[in-house]
C-alpha cells in the first residue's frame, strides 16, 4: 500500500465531505493498494472510506495474489458465478452503514456500474469526480517514482540501440519489431507500454501507422516509437534514424523536429506553462512553413500509465512544477514523403529538466 | 462499414423507438464501422442515427485513415486544442436536431462523458443501453467471422508448436515466452490477444500466474495459454504438456481436466445450456474431489474481443445456439503443487462444434 497517497486522498476526501472513495481504475488501483492486476471484464474495485478500514474487492482468481501483495486490510473476493455488486453494496452497507458522500472516478468508471450504485444509494451525493483529484496526485513524482521511470527510460534506450543494429535496406519493420521485443524479453523486460512502432520511409508519415512487411530502403529513414514498463512504470520515446545518407530535403526536416524538440526541452522548467512549450517547439516547425504537418500536441504526461497529465498542448495554461513528467515529442510528417518525430520524456527539476532516455538525438546514419 | 449489422442494429433502434445511438467502444466502432483503431484517451465515436446518415467522430490524427478505410460516410475530426464535446455536440444539433432517445453503450461509457451528453440534450432519454444489444448481436458469428476465428486458431496452434520446442529443464518461462512471440511476429502475426502465459511447475496452480524468471524442471507440467489477434479476430487456447515422466499424482490430475474438457466439449451443441456445460465439466472434476481446486468458469465468448458473451457459467441458462463461438477451459489449481488447464474455443454447428485449434490435448511429454 502506498500510505502516503491514501494519505493525501483522505485530507482531500475531509475537505470535500466525502465519506467513501471507490477507486475503479485498475491502474489506480494498483497505484493506492500496491496490488497491481488486470481484471479484464471482472470487476476490481478499491473502498476508501474516510475513517475506518479500506476493502479491496476482487475476482476470486485475484484474492490470494491480493493477499500476499502489499495491501494490508480486506480483501473480498467473488466467483464468477456470483453477482459482484450484491457483495459490494452489502459489504459497503456493512462496514461503513449509510455513506452520505462518495466520490467516483468520473473519467473511467462505467456508466452501467455507476447506475447500480445510484440505486443502491438512492440517497447518497455522487457529484464528487476522484478523476482530477488523482490526476492532480500523480501531477508530481516522488524520487522513489521517478527512479522507477529512470529504469524505465533505460531499457527504452537499450531497445533502440536493439533496433538500431537491424537496420538495413531490405529488413521488414514487423522483424525489427519482432527483434527489439524478443531482446528485450530475453533480458527480462516482459512488457512494452504500447506497440512498438518501427515505420520506414513515407509510412512514418502517419504518425499512428502499424509495422508491416513494409522494408528499410536506403538513403530513408526509420522511425522507432517505443517504450516498456519496468516495476509498473513506463518509458515512452521516439528517434528517428536513417539508412544511408540521406537527401537534404529529408535532412531539412530532421533539423527541424531536432531543434523544435531541444528548444522545448531546454525551455522546461517551473513557472513556464504547458502551452508555452508547445509553443516553443511548433514556432520553429511553422516558421519554416510546416506547421500543419505538425499535427499533434507537444506531449503529454506519463508514469504507471503511458499518457496522464499534464498534456502539453496549446490552450492549457497550466504552470510546469518540479516533479511533473512528461513528453516533448515534436513531429513534421510529409504525406508519401517523408516522416520525422523526435522524443524523451523528462523530469522536472528545480531549474529545469532530465530526460529519461539518452540515446542520442543527433541524426544517426546507420 | 458491416452494412449487415448496421442495419440489425438500426431495426433495433425502430423497435425501441431510439432515433440516435452512440457507439463508444473502440472495438465496436471497429465492428461497425470497418475502421480499427485504438484512440487511447482520446475521443473515437460513431453516431447513428435512425433515418439520417451516421458519422464517424475520429482524432485529428486518425482522420486520414478512417477515410482510407472501407467507412463510406463522413469523418469528423479534431485537433488536440480543441475540446471535442463541443465539436460533438454541434456537429449532432446540426445533423440530426433535437434528438429525442439517444441509446448509449452503458457497459462501456465512463460517467463524465455521459454526464457531458446530458447536460447538452437535457430533454433526451437516454434510458437505451446498447450493451445487451451488440452483445446479442456479438453472440452470433456469420461464416466469414468463423473463418477468422480458424484462422487466429491456426497461429495459436503454431505458437504451441514452437512453444513445445523449447520445452526443456531449465529453460524460464519467460524465455520461451520471448521465443514464441519473437517467432510469430516473424511470420507477420503481430499481436497477441493477451499476455502469453508459460508457467512452470506450481506456478501453474496461479491461474492468473505471471511468467518469469521461474524455470521448467524435470517430471514436472508447464502451462500455455496463448492467442493472437489475425484480422481483428482472437484466438485463445491453453495445453498443458510435460518436461519428461510426470508421477502418477500429477497424471491423475492431468487426466480429470482432460476428461472433463473432452466431456463439456462434446456435450456442446444447440439447446444445451451454459450452465449445463459448466456443470458437465464441473461435475468431473467435484466428483474426484477436487471442486474446490476448480476456481473459475467453464469458458467465456470470443470474437473481435477475448472475453464476450456468453458466459459459461453455473446460473447462466442462456441456451448455445449455432453460430456461438467460446472456450472451454477447466482447470485444477492445487497451491504449490500443480496446475492444469486444457482449454479450446469453439464454434456451435447444427449439431455439435467445431474447436478453432488443433493441437492435441493428450499428455504430451517432451
Amino acid at each position: 500500500m502506498n500510505q502516503e497517497k491514501v494519505s493525501e486522498l483522505r485530507k482531500w476526501m475531509a475537505a470535500n465531505q466525502v465519506d467513501l472513495a471507490y477507486i475503479s481504475d485498475p491502474a489506480h488501483i494498483g497505484y493506492f493498494s500496491g496490488f497491481e492486476s488486470n481484471p479484464m471484464e471482472r470487476v476490481l474495485a478499491l473502498f476508501i472510506p474516510l475513517e475506518k478500514d479500506p476493502f479491496l474487492f476482487a475476482p476470486g482468481l485475484e484474492v490470494e495474489s491480493a493477499k500476499a501483495s502489499s495491501w494490508p486490510f480486506d480483501v473480498v473476493g467473488y466467483l464468477d458465478s456470483e453477482d459482484p455488486w450484491k457483495i459490494i453494496i452489502a459489504e459497503i452497507k456493512k462496514r461503513y452503514g449509510d455513506v452520505k458522500k462518495v466520490a467516483l472516478e468520473k473519467g473511467q468508471l462505467v456508466l452501467d456500474r455507476y447506475l447500480i450504485l445510484v440505486e443502491a444509494f438512492g440517497n447518497a451525493d455522487f457529484s464528487a469526480d476522484l478523476t482530477p483529484m488523482i490526476q492532480q496526485l500523480q501531477l508530481y513524482k516522488t524520487k522513489e517514482e521517478c527512479d522507477k521511470l529512470v529504469e524505465a527510460g533505460r531499457s527504452a534506450d537499450l531497445a533502440f540501440e536493439i533496433g538500431f543494429k537491424m537496420v538495413k535496406a531490405g529488413a521488414t519493420e514487423e522483424s525489427i519489431v519482432a527483434e527489439i521485443e524478443y531482446e528485450l524479453k530475453k533480458q527480462g523486460i516482459k512488457q512494452m507500454s504500447f506497440p512498438t512502432e518501427v515505420l520506414a520511409g513515407a509510412n512514418a508519415a502517419n504518425p499512428h501507422g502499424s509495422p508491416g512487411k513494409n522494408t528499410v530502403k536506403q538513403n530513408e529513414l526509420v522511425l522507432f516509437d517505443l517504450g516498456t514498463i519496468v516495476n509498473g512504470y513506463c518509458s515512452d520515446a521516439t528517434r528517428t534514424v536513417a539508412c544511408g545518407e540521406p537527401t537534404d530535403h529529408i535532412k531539412k526536416i530532421y533539423d527541424l523536429v531536432l531543434e523544435a524538440q531541444l528548444k522545448a526541452q531546454a525551455a522546461v522548467k517551473p513557472g513556464i506553462t504547458a502551452a508555452q512549450l508547445d509553443k516553443i517547439a511548433r514556432d520553429v516547425i511553422e516558421d519554416a512553413g510546416y506547421g500543419e504537418y505538425f499535427n499533434h500536441r507537444l506531449g503529454h504526461g506519463i508514469g504507471t500509465t503511458i499518457h496522464e497529465f499534464p498534456s502539453i498542448v496549446g490552450g492549457n495554461d497550466m504552470e510546469i512544477k518540479e516533479g511533473m513528467c512528461f513528453s516533448l515529442e515534436p513531429g513534421i510528417y510529409l504525406p508519401d514523403d517523408v516522416g520525422v518525430r523526435i522524443e524523451d520524456c523528462v523530469y522536472v527539476t528545480k531549474d529545469g529538466c532530465i530526460p529519461f532516455t539518452q540515446t542520442s538525438k543527433e541524426l544517426i546514419i546507420l
